[in-house]
């Protein structure tokens, strides 16, 4: 999957792109199907709510067959190496739940401010691709997305360890106000297999989620292979040391598998 | 204000009515500025969330006259009047701030049932009209509704003393579950000034605000004298002992306020 010139305009201007109907629904019905499985389990890649609701399962690409072939998707690996021309590896993978009443907030903050500090990352090219398995909807805690914001590179942020039970690098409300003043918020909502990508500088969060829809997302963090990170301080699981160009896999790698699952599966 | 038949009769199936553009910008900048006063001051009818930030003012009309005025306004009595058939006091008063960036989530809840609980209001003859002072977007924590859900009664509840700062009778996920996928899930949104009534067993809630948009809204809980309650356990300024009928003020009685308001300021 090719981005057109007006595309990479866009990204490069709002510092997103959102992609509706990438994956067709056969495709994502595997993959929704894999993720409970994941959740259920007792592996240390799944962090919990301080509920015990899943909150997101990391390396699932690593154990998993079907998110092997998603973690190596033509259709997310190629704009991807469009945008920073080369070629690609997986820094981090992860299936965010954002669980049906349970699912607690992610506050406002850059990934790339992670990336650095956290991993020793030199440079702002990696960034998130995300594939909806559910429909996002307006009240179910959507990606809540600062326009443009990722023209400011990489701003002043404190360790939260405190709000919820994952630690993440936040900006402070002075910092948000400004950059919305500017931006605005755009929360991209759709049907399961939209697609949507964002820069690594980008100010993002979420709300929680109260309703009885799980918003469940994939992340794909695909790094340039020149700027891979230098001083990991977070496990291998969470900040990868593979530093291998990913081979894409056939376009129709992802549907032949679920064709097959589902023949099992009868 | 009077709702039409077939306004009357939309309340009557989906439980809530949406009616915006009731106050204009004018009217809603008094009771903006008066409510930021409420909420830096120390009175006891102010409660705050966990952060400090302020959750939700009570009793207003009682001690700022803005309020008061709002308290006994036609264009909020007489629709509530004609749905009950009898003139109303005042049960409880509240400005809820949802505040930017700290507003928490207010869990699944029937109003009712707290009132029949905690108060020993014998039937749900009583019920809450909210005016907007804020804009209300999808994205800062907007009202959920669960539409037709107050044609099921008084539902089984927990009290939950733990989620957040403010004790409420909420429901559980399986009931929740079971009543969306009846009825669904809408979030009225809308400029200052726009009006929502919902039934007192109308199922509702609201996620938590993390973007710079505050979204406060007052809310008018009106009871039929006749329905006055009968064994309260909350302070009076939380459940209010004056059973007289409200007599409403004057449609222009906020706005000549404003205005003289206005004027003393400048």
């Amino acid at each position: 999957m090719k981005l057109s010139d007006a595309q990479l305009k866009e990204f490069d201007e709002l510092g997103y792109l959102f992609l509706p109907g990438c994956f067709s629904p056969e495709e994502v019905a595997v993959l929704c199907d894999e993720a409970e499985r994941i959740y259920a389990s007792q592996r240390q890649e799944v962090w919990r709510e301080k509920t015990g609701a899943p909150r997101t399962a990391f390396a699932a690409h690593t154990y998993n067959e079907a998110f092997r072939l998603l973690g190596s998707h033509p259709r997310l690996i190629e704009p991807l190496e469009q945008v920073f021309g080369e070629q690609l590896y997986m820094h981090q993978f992860k299936i965010n739940a954002k669980a049906a009443f349970e699912g607690d907030v992610w506050q406002w903050h850059q990934d790339y401010g992670t990336w650095a500090r956290d991993d020793g990352m030199p440079e702002p090219r990696a960034m998130n691709i995300a594939v909806f398995m559910d429909e996002v909807m307006p009240i179910n805690g959507p990606l809540m997305i600062i326009p443009k914001s990722h023209k400011h590179g990489t701003l002043a942020a404190a360790h939260d360890l405190e709000t919820t039970s994952y630690p993440l690098w936040t900006l402070d409300k002075a910092t948000v106000t400004e950059l919305v003043a500017e931006g605005g918020i755009v929360a991209p909502t759709g049907k399961p297999g939209a697609v949507l990508m964002f820069h690594g500088n980008i100010v993002h969060g979420s709300a929680g989620n109260i309703t009885p829809y799980p918003r469940r997302i994939v992340y794909l963090t695909l790094n340039a292979v020149s700027n891979h990170i230098r001083k990991p301080t977070r496990p291998e699981w969470i900040a990868h040391r593979d530093f291998a160009p990913i081979e894409p896999v056939d376009d129709d790698a992802l549907l032949r598998y679920a064709r097959s699952y589902k023949m099992a599966a009868e």
